[in-house]
């Protein structure tokens, strides 16, 4: 089954390097090759383990590896799935955060589930990814991907973010709102759930497109074909600074008369352009 | 292009028979063959139409129409979907009632609208159907189609309804509420808009569950793939009656213990299984 | 304090009889008068009881009671809260049903909670309860009160429900709906949170209405003073029957033209206009 | 009726002037003394104006004019009655903006409209308005007042906002969310409607706390008494700036352990802690 296994770690407490050293430990009990990403492994006590495992940087990790297993929270492991999209690995949580949606197993039963999963009692759940692109005076600015969501949320302006939305080119609306949120079928239970979007099936391939606090009355979530290319137009009237988040995180500040295409296919890397999903790992127990 | 036009109308007042009896002389004048449903052309003013015209019953329409023009609201076009679904058939709606979702051209414009579009200025849109089963003690008692909506409503109880839902045999939840839609992309802009659903794009082959007045404050529209088998059975130990729905159209009282499959799968008809969706014509001006 | 305490229990199984008898024996023992309600003695087993205690119908309770001890769950309770709104009285709940909101103390907990209740170690909250009329060709059909909520709602009719609703004689709107809750403070958490309403907090004079799966997209929870007289009209070109509930139970099925007018005010006993209010009891611990 | 006439006016271009002008031109016809705020004044091109009229600040337009016409949209208008609230004072609005729930009159209409008003024919509304402070430390930070909204929302931060909220001193809730409502009625119809909130009508003495994005699918909109006090404490753990809002204008950005107390109590200026209200006008026709 899974015969090199990569490991990325959140930097933290002595909880963090508690669960590293005995993930370590474990793997390396069952005489799997393990990798070890560098950025994580500084936490690593003993340098021992150094010597034992293989420390790279994540673009090894994204080659070499076929299991690659994040200890976190979902934030991490969103983060994991955004950089190693363009590689073909499964994804594992181990779950050291609030809440986990992503996240499956808990630290105490670490040992337990991982002895199932790499004997083959696991679900694989292939998760697709949404890549952005902006665009300021036809030039493209900045890009980004997510497993999540792409949000497009007002920031430093005291009146709503107006905004003009298309899908595959046809005029959809123009409104006035904090923002909009575009999520995946996975994050469909995430911030656009919070902003009033209904839950995606995972094997849906879907978009759901959320107004956050829309001025009008009539707004309502709509889904739309998961290949659709979506564009997001700041209007060019509009003052102040909106921002682009991608999975929560801030990628982009917007001005007035940007654009913002969002769709499914890796339009950064052309030579994958296929590898677009990351496929999560859940237990069977 | 269109050789043979079938016509349905609802039945009604002057503003009915004038507008059937001008898309007859329209149609004729045009040299195309038109038959009229059986029950709507009792409407027929001039006896001199009958002759010059075929009356039919619906399965004749159906097997000898290519387009079928329904004089009404969305109610009339929503039956004479459901009526004609097992056939291979366009519809278009001419719209006389309070609002029309479906039925796009408005009897002022009727001529016009019929030119442009007889002559091949019109967009086709594909829309499924679904079809519903209930069954009692483990013995089918009867069944449904729809175009809009399935749905499970309390009706004789002063209690909420309490049931339980599956997706392709997966627990999904045990709810206490009003009821449950199960909604087309083409009835998600109507009652399970109304009961907080979102919008689903034509397009996508996907069904929507919205709870109407749910007990729990988690309870959200939830988005699933359209080939999927839902199946609801009314909680046992729940006293009184329940009502099934189809379109908005009362089909069957139901009883604790019911259950009831929901799927886009011609399931009484098995000789015509893939003709399950019907398609809709709106004029290009 | 308390001086002469009333009883009323739901018909019900063992665990309520067990209640019942558990309850008369530890009000005896603090030599508290104590009076059945004569419909709910009927489960007192052993016949030595009835002796001890007095057996008396719901309106000696009211006018000689100071306290009212109600075994059952919220239905339970809102029917006494309903019949006893006339008199001078105050309300505790012993929970034996799914989810309390207005029944506050467990059955296993019971005699520590009363305990301090008859020692003073409670809180009172005046809840007042609403009062609803029918009228049909300007003739009063029938009337009916309600402690959490006043709802029309259709019935046996295949399309939505069209009403208009006025407060205080000004008109507010038309709308086609599933129906209207008009809920108090004390509703507030019940159906019409369900219907998508807000939560208002207890000291509050104010009711809300909720429209339940309104047809216009831009309806909205509106909450109005507590002494508004709000007017409901069922639409004359309706077809079909609707019903008008009271807190969850059917009290008139109503037909097009049928006007329900609803206010705090005891319109049915004007000897007793103020007593409108019922007083909920809370233990402190 | 009304004597003395105070003017402000949004700056803009060639229709507020010609606005502005045609004001000033009608109320002198009518031998009303006229005062015009000075920052506004600057905007009248012919110097004669400034001879015959009064150009004066805000306090004098507050302590001598009856009434104040304010010309711009809701939001110059929610300006001048914050600036205005300490004096008893009746506010007018011409709508030269958007959307004006709060400004009736439009500039064509403006003077019959007006004829009317000073003739009598109006409406009164009073308003109430909330007050907030920002303690730092437990030193008192900031203060400020709004007519519409007290909003708290998270700004420079990736993660969702955590905060606690108490009324009266009592516990409401510890939410995860962008931020907080706070709204009088009047603000009901603003932003606290496009976050999920309720219509409240603008007599009741209520205030609204609406969630904005909720991490829970449990958080509800409250109503609560008008003379409640709200505290909502940002959670010291939290990492990033969050901000302060009054009626949409950012008042006070926000630290970890900021404490933000709300209610509808002058507190800046004891002297006229009655003065709460402005006097909103509504023509009659």
């Amino acid at each position: 089954m899974f015969k090199s296994i990569g490991i990325i770690s959140k930097l933290g407490n002595a909880q963090v390097q508690d669960c590293l050293e005995r993930l370590v430990k474990f793997l390396r009990n069952r005489s799997l090759e393990v990798i070890i990403d560098v950025t994580s492994a500084q936490q690593l006590l003993s340098s021992s383990h150094h010597e034992l495992n293989i420390v790279a940087d994540l673009d090894v990790l994204g080659s070499r590896c076929d299991l690659v297993i994040v200890i976190g929270g979902d934030g991490t492991l969103l983060q994991s799935a955004r950089l190693l999209a363009k590689y073909d690995i499964c994804l594992l949580g181990i779950n050291l955060g609030r809440l986990g949606f992503l996240t499956d197993i808990s630290p105490s039963d670490m040992e337990e589930y991982l002895s199932n999963i790499l004997n083959g009692a696991f679900l694989e759940e292939d998760r697709f990814l949404i890549y952005a692109e902006v665009y300021r005076d036809n030039q493209r600015l900045s890009y980004t991907n997510a497993l999540n969501d792409i949000v497009v949320h007002r920031w430093n302006m005291s009146h709503m973010l107006t905004f003009e939305t298309t899908i595959n080119g046809h005029f959809l609306n123009q409104q006035r709102a904090d923002g909009l949120v575009v999520a995946t079928p996975t994050g469909s239970t995430a911030y656009a759930l919070s902003a009033g979007g209904p839950i995606i099936h995972p094997s849906l391939n879907a978009l759901v497109l959320v107004t956050i606090c829309p001025h009008t009355l009539t707004s309502r979530p709509i889904v739309v074909d998961g290949d659709s290319c979506i564009q997001i137009t700041i209007n060019f009237e509009q003052t102040g600074e909106a921002q682009l988040n991608s999975d929560g995180v801030l990628r982009q500040t917007l001005q007035p008369g940007d654009r913002i295409t969002i769709e499914n296919t890796n339009i950064f890397d052309l030579s994958t352009p296929n590898l677009t999903t990351i496929i999560l790992l859940y237990g069977l127990n």
